[in-house]
């Protein structure tokens, strides 16, 4: 449609029936919803490989299925997080090849499942309060193209767990820390490796850990060079940004 | 003085010219300076060996130097915190005997060296920036009668440098954690040992450090057990708490 | 098995099947784990008497039982925090020796009762509502081995009742302050003793209080030296750390 | 002048030159301000006694000059709060009668020394760094026709100094309590008498009591009732509360 | 029987089976709670008049009757604060007296209606949410000997309906001001009057009210001077101190 | 009423029955509510056209509803706020005409649909979750005689999407721009117009969003200026403050 | 330049040496800077009669003199806020015709004095600290084209003086209230008026006014309707607002 | 030396003067730095082409000159962050070669200048005070062997500008946004690319920007993915994290 309107000008201008300067005049004020579908697939072309993503909190049943319906539909691969097991089982009711990962309480259905990373993606978790999160930023990731490795054993309180995985630390591309309360663990395993470091605070932690406060702050002031923090509890968005930076096929 | 009046009343009571009501009468609102010297004496005798100590920010230098020529004259040790230089000098032209500490910005004037701790303390500290709270500490713990170590040179960013002390660590009696940024070094100390520590979060560090909050919350939500945590830069008060701690003549 | 990988190494260079640049290449990326076994003796050599603990809070049910047969199967002593009734139920289902301490919400089962402690430990606290965390703190610190008394029924707000333990006070080892509001009692305890105090701010109280922090700030900035603190409600720290500070066999 | 707007139209509807409806439509529109003297004037006999207030701090001297001058023409007594030693000697070259009150920071000029207090206000303070605040109260309260006490030399962690002032505490008639730090002392006080408490926090301390938030947090969250606050370091407002508290010409 | 303990020490040392320094040995150690009684006594006659007081929040419905049952017994009124109506049909059950005062959340068994203070007090309060604060603050003042009057529909936002209530408000004696939001309303009230203000901050409000705090603050800053603040919602604290503040027979 | 008195008064002066002097002292007590009607009157004329509005959260059924009919049977319209479907049918029952907007959460009894304001009033935001409170703004502006638009599909990280209504943007009157999260599209916005700018931050959001707070603060600074920022989802707020904004009738 | 490579490339069209097809994938990519002229075009339309501003603090008297001569050779008026006596001098250098407002901390230079408002801006003030503030709300609101009226003495403790000023009040178009301390002068004027109202909280005060958080949250929670608000000391981001509000050229 | 120590060692196994027994309980307390190497030799591989960094802030220039001089001895590149000119002086005076980037507040001593990076940095900025933030984040990823693009001129407010760089924007590698009052620019950038987008907010602003915190917030809680967040002010940290996530030679 818009297309049409450039093109019905064009061949105005084509035909001389509108001057050059009309023309010009005319595309001054181009809509911009006329260029936005340069962008538009600019941005799918740069997403191939990218599962459309519907954060279910705060969205109606009806809503979500309505928009799985029409990603699935239009062929994408679909990720729903924060996606209870009820919400799971009336999408499935429409969805049936839709598959829930209760620990990350997320919804997925796959079909490309093309690796696109160049390395291993790694996730590090402590408490087993944050395995909920450190899983969303996993299927986040694997759903995206990446292998995925996790280690949820360890925490700075018994650092030699953590010194026992040294091998699987130093030889990932990415790393994702997953860790509530004091939240000192993206410190220490920022110090081990010389790979992009993505710190996620959770909320889990009572009193003086402020709901993820506390992991917030520490992560944001880690002595450690190379470790970059997303929001508290934002799995998916550390998933999303370890997938981007391990994307092989960009510069 | 309080003793011989309350000796009075009992002579009186004893050659019957006071009733014995009315020296119930009298002991009913008897002051409570008049109690007050057992407390003294009582905490007279548990600080035995402990320095009278002055805060000297917020102090004139006249009211230091008052305050210090008294502990001196009544055959006390004296600790000076937070005195700058200039303070020392002035304070140094009267009581000669002092001694100055710059690193722990702290003044001293120590005759009894009576060693009074059961073990060693062990500072530990990871940037230099945090070394002027972690010096008060040593000299509090010092002049208090403990052997103190210091390892000044670790941070969890680098945990091999700290694995490398381990010996040291577990070997300490009490241990005294000093970090600014994230204060993690607490939680992964914490878990290195079986023994007391005392977290002193720093102000060091910008930004969402907020002047030492960040690292006074993660030190408090530490997933190690037995940690605890003193003031924003209170050197002294972990010192002096890790000296009480260490005391070998209390159960 | 660690120990045997090693051995098989050093046999090998002792039989000349494995040179010596070759066993310094393998010993180069000894596997921590392997180093691992010397600190989880070291670590539980220092743990004897203290019993494996289980913070029910976000835990499953049968998380909870899981890891509290494990712990009992392999002859440990079990502590159970912020364990409800249903909880208790069920795990006395599975381990009938459990015993549920109702006012501390924990679950213990403990064998090993002999004294560990040095001196006796007194858990202090003003209100009503504080005397959970209170009570968590004293279970706690019984199950590590010491003897516990408790003052409940003193506040600063009427502060001829503290005085009138006064003994009771200044003869305890060490010292656990639990209060809400403004937690002024961490400082008027801690200017009676002269042993070390731990104070636990509870989130007792409300408006101003703010869930605790009034209380944790009062604590923090306390004008009695000596005091540490540790996290909102977090009796069992105070408990845990009280037993390391009262240790009889460690230094 | 407003009165002889008034004036002039009840005038002219006594010789109906101007008609009832017309006065009343003038009336409703009454400027403020005319009604306004008869608040100024209540104001006044309310505030007999009671000096005029100048607050230093972001005034330029010539500005306090000016306004003091005024003040002290129209024959009130003058109280100039935050008044360093340089104001007040430009103030003094202008107004000889001046007082300079050095440890409360403040300008006083009082000619009327009527005693308008029924009881005596006393003022409690625990550091040396407190008592400019503690000043600023008694100053005010003593310009404001009150008889003041002062003690200067108690602290929540040294109870028994502040115990052996018991009488002074239960005979007055106002409290005002200044703390900085954990601010404790006003729940002490607050719990040995039976009288008004004023605490004021002071912005006294470092770290975590975050320029007197601490102090006022526990103030605010007293468990002592009776207890009412005022903004930090607000001397100025507690002494002039406490002498309206106090004044014994009204009900 | 404390002073039985004295009597019977006086009695030896009159009767010389005691030495003089025998008794001073016990005297010094004398348990505070031998002084307590007088403490004790002072508090009951300072508080003639006033009720008991339960603060029903967090405690159990029995804890609440037994509390109430044994001061009902002991003759004393009682108040029991933030009661819903399921505590106060079975307190009622047990206590057919006591009545239930729905808007102000109490309970109430009152039998002495002696009238104790010296003037009125008014408790103003603006918005309809803010009013079971107020009432809780009114019927604490009535119960403890005040007549009490209320304002109950004004706020800043309309000033001419605070205005009409001018003569009341200049002519109580104490004023509790009870407001949320912003809080404004002490401002205001606290400039009309020349006699104490009482500001209580409520939690209604919803986003940047953060539960009481802006009205807090506005509060500890209003620019009138006389006002002093208690904690958000603390109804009861401000109509205790209001009836301190009110007291007929106190200096 | 108050109108009769004053007659009355000027009566007697007229008939000379009041002196002039007593006259004026009558008047300058003049009791507030006497002079209040013009006021109300100055309001009601200026809110002609403007419904009165009922805040439905924190009031009971009946007092919504006996508030409603009082403003109908007055002839007013009717805005009800934060009103659920539960409240509009007991409503909907006594008054059958009111409609309910379930997007705004409003109940609505409009009969004056005059429009007043001169220009368009549209209302931007980008989340599917700030719907309620940009309704509540959109429902507010309408009844209040206003033409509106909506654009409800834009977000700062699709920013064509929002550059595609560059018209609709520039050539609205008065621009309400709600948004949670970080609050950019206020910035955006207010850099694409040059028109009044009312930013309404959403509590929408989880983690470091605080409920708002990160969105408030993110359009108080916002770098656009023109931008003005109401409460936390105060949809109401914004849409009166774009209503006296958009006032044709006014200068 | 962007206009002649469109002009070149459709001049290709009207010679047909670039086909419709090829033209519009050229266009598809269209470089936004091409269009943005138009945009920026659209801007100098709206700003017209709006001064260039420049907020000199953290830049330097070079950078400060460089864009206000760019700005003057350019044509337009000049506002330069936040600059002190000697940034002014040395721009008087350059710029004689530059005026220095000392009040407002701005240097104007205006050519365009034409009135563009449609009513008169009221800025409104309490403390004499805030007038820096509303006197640059006041630059601002006049230099773009409006007759700004100033109230700068009144106060909500003396509520009366600003109800001798509600003729002024209520004939002002748009209003600008600025308050510091809890800045309840905004409630009351937005009550008092039917007219937008812009508040200005600022950073006068102490303690717990913690550097304008204190007003601006009770600016925020404003119970009166119509009340929006800008950053904390922002007074020329009021005057601007104002400004866009007051425009008689717009709709 | 640690390698000559295990060599010695497995020597004499080898010759059997050492049982296996023995060497294997020395290895099993094999001192931490004895395994350090391996991680010292892994850290200083994977550093190749990393500068050494030295954070001024903090440190007498002795310290630094000492730092400085010991890296450049052992041949590696430098840089200092936060140094002023003064610094650079006597830095240079012993360091000749070293250059200073004044706009960085930074000192870089470079010999090194392969590139490392297998894409282009882009710092994008708005502010002109967010530079030295930008071009210390600049600096940082040159000296790190990357090709760094500035675009410095460009805020949400004026979306167009930002448009007008697309081709720059979306052909970037990794970015980096500089931000300091709202931070939108963080969204904006991060909807525009699919690339990894590192966020640092920085402390320009004034009011309820606090220090960083309002820009930190909204970065946190970006509306678009792939967006992570450094300390506030902390552009070493971005250009750190942006040069390992940029390797070349890692997965």
């Amino acid at each position: 449609m818009n297309e049409q309107q450039i093109r019905r000008l064009l061949d105005g201008v084509k035909s001389e029936s509108v001057s050059v300067d009309e023309a010009i005049d005319s595309l001054r004020d181009l809509p911009f919803e006329d260029l936005g579908f340069a962008m538009v697939d600019h941005h799918r072309a740069l997403r191939q490989g990218f599962p459309e993503v519907i954060y279910c909190a705060g969205k109606t049943v009806d809503q979500i299925i309505t928009i799985a319906d029409r990603i699935v539909t239009r062929g994408a691969d679909l990720l729903a997080t924060r996606a209870s097991q009820e919400i799971y089982n009336e999408v499935a009711a429409q969805l049936p090849d839709a598959e829930y990962h209760e620990a990350a309480r997320a919804i997925v259905l796959q079909k490309d499942h093309t690796i696109r990373g160049r390395g291993r993606i790694l996730v590090v978790s402590a408490g087993t309060s944050d395995i909920p999160v450190a899983e969303e930023a996993a299927i986040t990731a694997t759903v995206m193209g990446n292998e995925v490795d996790k280690i949820f054993d360890v925490g700075v309180a018994g650092i030699h767990r953590l010194l026992a995985h040294r091998e699987m630390l130093t030889s990932a591309s990415i790393l994702i820390v997953v860790a509530g309360m004091e939240g000192a663990l993206a410190s220490v395993v920022g110090g081990m490796v010389a790979r992009p470091v993505i710190a996620v605070p959770t909320s889990v932690g009572y009193g003086a850990s402020f709901g993820g406060v506390a992991a917030l702050l520490g992560m944001l002031t880690s002595c450690a060079s190379g470790v970059t923090v997303v929001n508290i509890d934002n799995g998916f968005g550390a998933g999303y940004a370890a997938s981007l930076m391990n994307r092989a096929d960009t510069p």
